[in-house]
């Protein structure tokens, strides 16, 4: 195969069109060396780690979760080995498969990123724990204790059709059209061995996870994610984020666990409320992100701190009850996405809000035990709604010439 | 009202809250010049014709369409002035209000956008044919005999949820949180006048409506709008966009009629045919884009040209039947935007395709007599669903002071 960038291959279609004409393949032909520019980054898919996890947040989303639909796991090897392949492809910007298709046969990729640069494009896959109870895959020894649905929480109002899932992707990119494509073509390729459980498509990061990036803003216009975890700290990644030799099976070393939740915010009440409520409600000054008392984003998060008599951040601001210090110093590494799905039939709202993505080695130390403190507690509650919830094991990266999943099935 | 772009506002918080501290407002004071600094791109939102018609298309949409929910002309018309005002601050990069809001009251701006630049946003307003038939405001007689809901039309599937609606905004920026940011607030500003009704995210163009743009791929991997009018052919824009003296009530001069239609492409079929179909089914070469039988993207579509015999262009492929020579020299300036909403529940298939967006001067001569030809006789039809239909009259552009819809409703 050989590798032909997306935008050589659009370079090259303007020129050796032009003496084949309609009918030829093949015209390509004497093209076919890799284009040293990567215009646009690109994020090697090969790896120790899978990348999208320690990768600093790219702007866009497209998540997609699948169920199997054939069980056997010569299958489901054969599929991740494709997957793997296509994904690199992507990441490189170039096409899928040869582009020397006949014209009798469908195009091995489906063109829409054709002429687009890399994107920064990263695919990240999981494995749900729904994948080790098939009975054909004969993968039950092989769940992680550490992987388990995520038990009910205080506030939840799940809503199934936008959870769990076998197996999912997480394909994120500066360019949304490079992320849809690469969803869309691993669904493409998985076609028979999977079939779509759901999907999210998020519009702007609403995290960073290094030490290059600005907070962004959510959708409740305030910034997130100022105490997250940035990569460059090595420390906190392997402390958090990767398992290590003592974190369950053999095959997880490397990897990570990833929980993501959809968390619809309400938000034509949040706009009704007075900026100081707001501000108490979350911890922070709206627009400088410092903490309430401080000048300044970065500035530490002082849950000691008075004014007037009475605690500068309240004690049930979310940032206080988030902050590793309420929780026996377990932290996250957040990955989320702001997201709208059109209007909310039932209440006439937007139905927008917050895809959130985390990563972690333990997720009921972790997310979890967090999420149940925040779910009873937290001054945000009145204002959001949790109505998506997975879980998935994402295990480590793949070597050039293998793939991801090989650790577990290979 | 000061204005105060968004960039000033962090570049202040940070400096002027330092001495300020929790609860504190007016922290701006002094800082209540204008930035010079556009950056991003600014549109101007007044002008002759609305902006996001002749604009060069940004790369994102967010459209919503809404509904009357409080009937009285005076709401309306308030509405629509504090409309063109939020529109006027956010096309400017400038928070929507005063920023030195009490810390009592809801901030007027939802902030998400504060640090971000105006993105290129146009915010373009229009009013469907139901406006004019709620008797509370009284328009019936203004009604342009132009403006009727689009007939049904063959290969139709259309579901009511996705269509129609009183008035619509279309939001189009370069950054996608630029434009759910602009509807968001022009539905906070409406709300107990109008109720949205549907919404619809784009997040790649399909279509240059500039001689400075590249053409863009749809999810077809096709490029799409080749032939599309540009706005700098003024000659096209005033034939087949802009309306003129003799064209309807006076109050729409310098305005257009916009159609939307939301067409699913069955990309799971498309994905299955062969490269030969796929090119035959569009009648262009799909990475050059050339007309079958060409070279070049930009060389001339002949539909008398013969290959082997038969038409090189085969007589039901797309771009013959959406030709202006196959359809008695009308076009239209199309502006549509790839979707994608999930999964269909139904289908197991991605939700995907072409929110299509057109302008002319006369929807029935223009966008249904062309539809009208493609739904019968497009081998594409094969491939797609129309499944949302709209149409609005878009009225002209608001000078400094006006609002947009005053030659309606002043």
């Amino acid at each position: 195969m050989s590798p032909i960038t997306r935008r050589k291959l659009l370079a090259s279609a303007g020129v050796g069109a032009a003496g084949v004409g309609l009918g030829a393949g093949g015209y390509l032909v004497g093209h076919e060396t890799a284009e040293a520019d990567d215009g646009g980054g690109s994020v090697p898919f090969y790896g120790e780690h899978q990348a999208g996890i320690g990768t600093p947040a790219q702007d866009r989303l497209h998540f997609a979760a699948f169920d199997l639909v054939d069980g056997s796991r010569a299958e489901l090897r054969e599929m991740l080995r494709e997957w793997s392949l296509a994904a690199a492809e992507m990441a490189g910007g170039e096409l899928i498969g040869d582009v020397n298709s006949e014209r009798l046969a469908p195009p091995q990729d489906t063109g829409e990123t054709v002429g687009l640069p890399p994107s920064r494009l990263t695919v990240t896959i999981g494995f749900g724990p729904s994948l080790f109870e098939r009975q054909s895959l004969g993968l039950a020894g092989k769940r992680p204790p550490a992987l388990r649905d995520i038990p009910p929480l205080p506030g939840d109002e799940l809503d199934a059709e936008n959870g769990g899932g076998d197996i999912c992707v997480q394909a994120c990119s500066d360019d949304p059209q490079v992320a849809f494509h690469a969803i869309r073509n691993l669904a493409r390729i998985g076609r028979g061995t999977v079939a779509m459980r759901w999907s999210q498509l998020g519009f702007g990061r609403t995290s960073s996870t290094s030490r290059s990036q600005e907070t962004p803003r959510n959708l409740m216009g305030f910034k997130d994610g100022t105490a997250n975890i940035r990569a460059e700290d090595l420390e906190a990644m392997r402390r958090h984020v990767w398992l290590g030799d003592g974190d369950g099976p053999a095959w997880m070393r490397g990897g990570s666990y990833m929980v993501t939740r959809r968390i619809r915010m309400l938000l034509e009440v949040w706009d009704r409320s007075a900026l100081g409520d707001q501000e108490e409600t979350i911890g922070r000054a709206k627009y400088s992100g410092a903490p309430l008392g401080e000048s300044d984003e970065f500035d530490p998060l002082d849950l000691e701190a008075e004014k007037d008599g009475k605690p500068a951040i309240p004690v049930d601001a979310h940032v206080r009850l988030a902050s590793a210090s309420a929780n026996n110093g377990e932290r996250i590494l957040r990955r989320g996405y702001s997201f709208t799905d059109g209007v909310d039939p039932r209440l006439g709202e937007l139905d927008a809000g917050l895809f959130f993505i985390c990563f972690q080695r333990d997720p009921e130390k972790q997310f979890v035990a967090i999420q149940r403190r925040l779910g009873s507690h937290d001054a945000l509650d009145e204002y959001i709604k949790h109505v998506g919830s997975a879980v998935f094991a994402v295990p480590p990266g793949a070597r050039r010439g293998g793939y991801v999943g090989e650790t577990l099935l290979g």
